[in-house]
């Protein structure tokens, strides 16, 4: 079956120079990237969170950039059924399509035409995730601030999912948006509870971002109610993203995953030149999940410190509470940007150190090499617990991380014995209430905590 | 506690002489009512359907119309909590109450001011409710047909509710707009689906009407996502109302209550000037619900003949041909309109005979009067079957009902045996699956059907 | 030739007994009224003021309300050609055939049939003019005060319509909005001039109120610029409209309409219960023009005493200077109507006594029988000035004026013997300044002051 | 008086890097033409044409980029009075300053930190010149054929200027919308006659496209209506803009710029390649114009041969048939572009040889130059007239051509005889007529012709 769609959005108007481009880039190396991206895209429906998976599944699916003489459309063979609604692709999913090809080809060309950008440079890096969203529209002027990020488990119970759900729609309830990374289980729910809030509110500026990345996308295929998907070239630059666009965050139960985004927020927060950010940061569940959250806030007490417990509070069962506290802090967001002459769209004067900025490549090596001892200053610790538990969600549900683990085995992560016993306790828990795959299989880990060795200290 | 709202829709500008009118009514005969109504809307919270319960609980709540040199407030004296997000009223129920105010005061006092109303004539209630659907913004110009009606019981379980839901999905994925009772069940679910179909398919004009009416409010509170309620003044006009706007139908599994919708559309379709109307109707339910629509389908057929099923299509668990069926009636409902010059948005050219539009108030005495034989015309039956179970309605959920009840015990109904035998089975039945009343209590029932006597025609 | 047109605005819903009823009224004795508004609207692009000859050149016009299953239409016979460009009706002019239809036949249809009418009493002809308002949508909520009125002949030298056209300028600069009576001259002017002016400042929600009756509108036909047309019943109540909806007046040079007008607000202003109303009143023209505003502003002082020129400001030469005076009344407006609690868009509490709301009919009676003497309060002295200019109006370009003249001759007016020659002088001056008249035609006038009598007081 | 005002359009989100770029661009080699233009369009209200008499009279003016944490601001220093309504920039005049930053600065910028720009290369300065438009949001999808150019003099008697007015007044009405050059004259009168139209039309998609260049933009500065300002790099490729981006062609009477624009349009229409193009040429102006058009008609026919007269057609005295003949090409064209695949709004496939193409810059030599015989073919006769009749345009208004008259006297024109015989006269024409330069000052010419020599072919 062969289908031609049309653009929607920023891709309606490209000059034929830009489509000569664009084809050429699109079948270039690219192309496997930004075809097994779309065909993420095309799967919203699906119910797999293996990327291999998927891309096995759909052999035959291909893409092409067609020229057209006044600009392109695309050409899908193949494509997954459940994109469409009686022959015709459902327009949300329409829109993400352009959306990867805006993110993957288009930016990548624009990349290689530039003579003057250093992706190894902070500033560079900061101004280019801003050129990236301002491309995708997402950070726009006029708006206050209004942004919840919210994190969590793709893969949660019913329990959770529905407190999720709950938690959004107190947040659209007040008139907050929502930002995730646009999975299922807590990136989903919190959009779909805030959809029916802003409809009791008569709000009708929904805004529900989708912040992924190309290396996840096929394991947490945006749901088509996210109406801003943006592709981020990797992890470093998709959390930043999410700090810098957000102006609150949720983080709901999960598993390595949300251990990642919880250590990266807590490692900028507790960095000295932010201290005057107002960034509301809650940890939240229903009843049930008390546990969940009583382990993490030890973990990280004793591993970072007490000191760093302080920027976090844990809500427990209190879906209106969780809201109140987001939606309280937004006056003084708006109070401390307009005095410091920072946009409300996007957090400028957020220090990021070079440690959670420049990407982590987990390999068998890196992951083996990472300085995880307890002497260290403890944005330091938080920044290589940061890439430890990233290598983790690498070899659980990404591609390239998948084929590392069954070639070479599980990756071997050390350090400090204590330190190692904590995670290895933490991670056990994690894989004990399914939280590192959606439930279905049997987990097998991709990784092994060192606990038995006398490894004290490089 | 006590709060003041502003008008929002229709009741913003009203002159001096209409706020001081309208003041007048509102503290009239029509005040009680008035006040009920306003308290069902507070209160789209509750999870009650007895209308006297729900009155009984808030003795305390007071609503008045205060007059401002440009125009009115509304002051609420001890409202639900629940209305209020943060101390303020959420919009979608800011605005019930003024569709209250505008449906319940300012009609009336319009009625009463107008020299050429004759309710008792067919042209002039048909005129008379376009009147106030209009008034409403409900109907309106320029729109094509895509209103689909969603019937089918408040008190329906997990499985089914679930399956509303996907319904009311796949309608809005093909941008469909639903018009239901605007209670719980299924008349929420169908919408809940169809807000996240259309959010998928960036559909802004949603539209989720809700037809109510004075006596079952109370019963039935319209959920704050209807975004158009109108509070029609009784079930007939509330009936006429949902088949000229509605261009579509789809019974989900229900009750007396949707029997009676049943009963009221068919006793409509058969008749013979009824028959260039294509109007699609539609049975459905999940695969565990097939054996209720069996049950009524041979209960159709055994009373109104075999003739009156062609007008529907019974669909089992397949939410994707229910939506279907609807979006493709709709060209041929414009075609039809076209030809025959009349409005997309309101149905004149659909007869409805006068036994089906002229108001029926059960009592003790019109309950056991009604003509209940096989001897007559098919669609005089329907309409005799209509006001039964219109009466046990009234009796389960109705304030007025519940205490003609409490006093005079159950209404008594009577007729042909064999038809006697069938309604008692199936009332047997939507008991037995608790379709009466919201679960959690027992069902005592408000009728008795004479099934033993000699009774065989007058 | 005949052309059906479709309606646009407040007439498209209409329901079938609405149809009918105003296919009736409009066939009866109101047609001729409803007919010879319909032509002036459409000859918009006319250069005569003759009503009488107007109607003349097109005695083969006509126009009928049709019914259709879903409202009506407009057929038109042998309408005027300026009316359509390439065969199609100009979109402004479609627009004032309905508010015709809608401001004649269904108003006085709605009059008819309410109880509750009575036009003789104050309050209801305030609601009443607002009833009319808010149908027509002129008053509408949520729009802060920035509407102001101007006023002046319609018969103005090249010099002078440059001059309003610069003053509509820099109103329109200032983003305010105009409000005329909607003929040509010194009502076409401003809108013309703001109309640039709101482009220049990206202004999209430009309003060019035009408010008319039916006995002028044939001699003074409405630009299709304006884009709301409100036909009042009467020129009391359409001064009133003035006064109520604007909030700031523009008097440029004219004839004895801007007298008329002139004196009534100047009337009203005096009245001891709108001491304090803040309602900047400015009479302006080019350095040209001085010696008429020297002249109005002596009559004024001579007849209603020094204190009545306290409430105006003569700018001379200075467009900027006025919408500068418009401009900075606005938030003092906006304040003493939040103070007092009355509407932006329609001022409630402006007093205005019966002699100046009760409508006077200019006869050859009526007018031979004014008080106009010295010896009464300057308020009172007012109104019945303001009588006197207006059957001058009538008796210029009104049909039933102008036949009364033909048949009885001109109209005598007489009373305290300075204040005739007073009159006399000013009418003088108009009629050899062309002011009374479109240039072209000899001025023959339709009154004789009385001057040479003895008549000194009652 | 120093203000600062704020970006709006395009300019108002900008990365960091950007801003430092752009206020390094601003303050180098490029900041005279930046302030230059930016006080050109300051002063749009100003009566002079001569480039060099505003610059030296606002010599105090100067402007600067200033950095803020979310963006830029403008710094104004002196500003022209006239751009100011009480004291606030008018909102046209700030949208135009944003525009000349955007133009000037930040595409300059661009092309600098591009790889891939070739600005010798026909598709490359056909893409450049859809990427300065479509960055200014002047090329954009969906929107179907309507824009009309109109060329014309910016120095035309009253009579020609209420013409041009007529003629914008009756496009206007058939809601199509205008293009010019956005000075004075007849590039001012049809815009305003256009918005009048659209007024009456209630057409609110106004376009009032302004395509200029730096080193005409202050001989003819941009009238604040004009609703997208956009300065094209030079003459050559603001004329590709014009013929890109128009659907059809008004030339009103002009002097040797609209000889020029002429020139170049025949030149191209006449290319074989463009054969299939539906492109409407009307040459038009008031009865008192005909012989002007007359005598350009005879030097095309003269010049470039009687087929070059085939593809206009002159209209005397009649706006509604120019606007007929636009209003009817508009459906052939969009049925052409869709038969070719080509956009609505960027005409891709019409061919422009390179001679129309690349810069010619005006000196005594290259004037000396030009190669102006008969005996080559028409469409490279044209080529080389229109470079003359260029450099004569430069010579009267732009700055650094009448520099260059200054320094050297008048440019020498020479070639074939009769051929400058014809040209002199026409040219002697154009002076007479006052269309040189406006009115006021003695016209010196700033060429001669050498019509006295031997010069009978190289």
């Amino acid at each position: 079956m062969i289908t031609h769609i049309s653009p929607v959005g920023a891709m309606d108007l490209l000059s034929q120079l830009e489509v000569d481009r664009l084809k050429a880039t699109a079948s270039s190396d690219l192309y496997r990237l930004y075809r097994n991206c779309s065909l993420a895209v095309l799967n919203s429906g699906s119910h797999t969170d293996n990327s291999k998976e998927l891309l096995e599944l759909h052999k035959s699916f291909d893409v092409n950039v067609m020229r057209r003489e006044r600009g392109i459309k695309l050409e899908l063979v193949n494509p997954p059924e459940d994109a469409f609604v009686d022959g015709k692709i459902i327009r949300g999913i329409q829109e993400h399509m352009f959306s990867v090809l805006r993110d993957i080809v288009y930016v990548n060309m624009h990349v290689e035409l530039r003579k003057d950008l250093n992706l190894t440079s902070a500033p560079h890096i900061t101004n280019f995730i801003f050129s990236i969203l301002r491309n995708a529209k997402t950070v726009r002027s006029g708006v206050d601030p209004n942004i919840v990020v919210c994190w969590g488990g793709h893969s949660i119970n019913q329990i959770e999912f529905q407190y999720t759900r709950e938690v959004g729609h107190e947040l659209g309830l007040r008139e907050l948006n929502i930002c995730t990374g646009c999975g299922p289980g807590a990136m989903e729910g919190p959009m779909k509870g805030a959809a029916i809030g802003h409809a009791k509110q008569r709000y009708n500026q929904s805004r529900f971002i989708g912040l992924t990345e190309p290396s996840i996308i096929a394991a947490e295929p945006p749901n088509p109610i996210v109406n801003e998907l943006v592709i981020m070239p990797d992890i470093e630059k998709r959390l930043e993203a999410f700090v810098r666009v957000g102006h609150g965050i949720v983080i709901f139960p999960g598993g390595a995953g949300t251990a990642e985004e919880l250590l990266y927020i807590l490692g900028i927060l507790m960095h000295p030149e932010n201290k005057g950010q107002p960034f509301p940061l809650v940890l939240t569940g229903p009843r049930e999940s008390e546990p969940y959250f009583r382990t993490l806030d030890a973990f990280v007490k004793d591993t970072l410190g007490e000191d760093a417990a302080k920027h976090y509070e844990i809500v427990i069962d209190d879906p209106a509470r969780v809201a109140r506290i987001m939606k309280n802090a937004m006056p003084l967001i708006k109070e401390q940007r307009l005095a410091t002459g920072d946009a409300y769209t996007y957090n400028w004067s957020l220090k990021i150190p070079p440690e959670f900025q420049l990407p982590f490549e987990p390999t068998h090596e890196s992951m083996a090499g990472l300085d995880l001892h307890m002497n260290q200053r403890p944005e330091q610790l938080a920044a290589n617990l940061r890439r430890a538990f990233s290598g983790i969600v690498a070899g659980n549900v990404k591609e390239e991380g998948i084929k590392e683990i069954e070639r070479k085995g599980p990756f071997q992560i050390n350090g400090d014995l204590k330190l190692m016993k904590r995670m290895d306790k933490l991670l056990r828990k994690f894989v004990d209430q399914q939280r590192m795959k959606l439930p279905g299989t049997a987990y097998v880990p991709c990784y092994e905590i060192i606990t038995n060795n006398n490894h004290n200290g490089k």
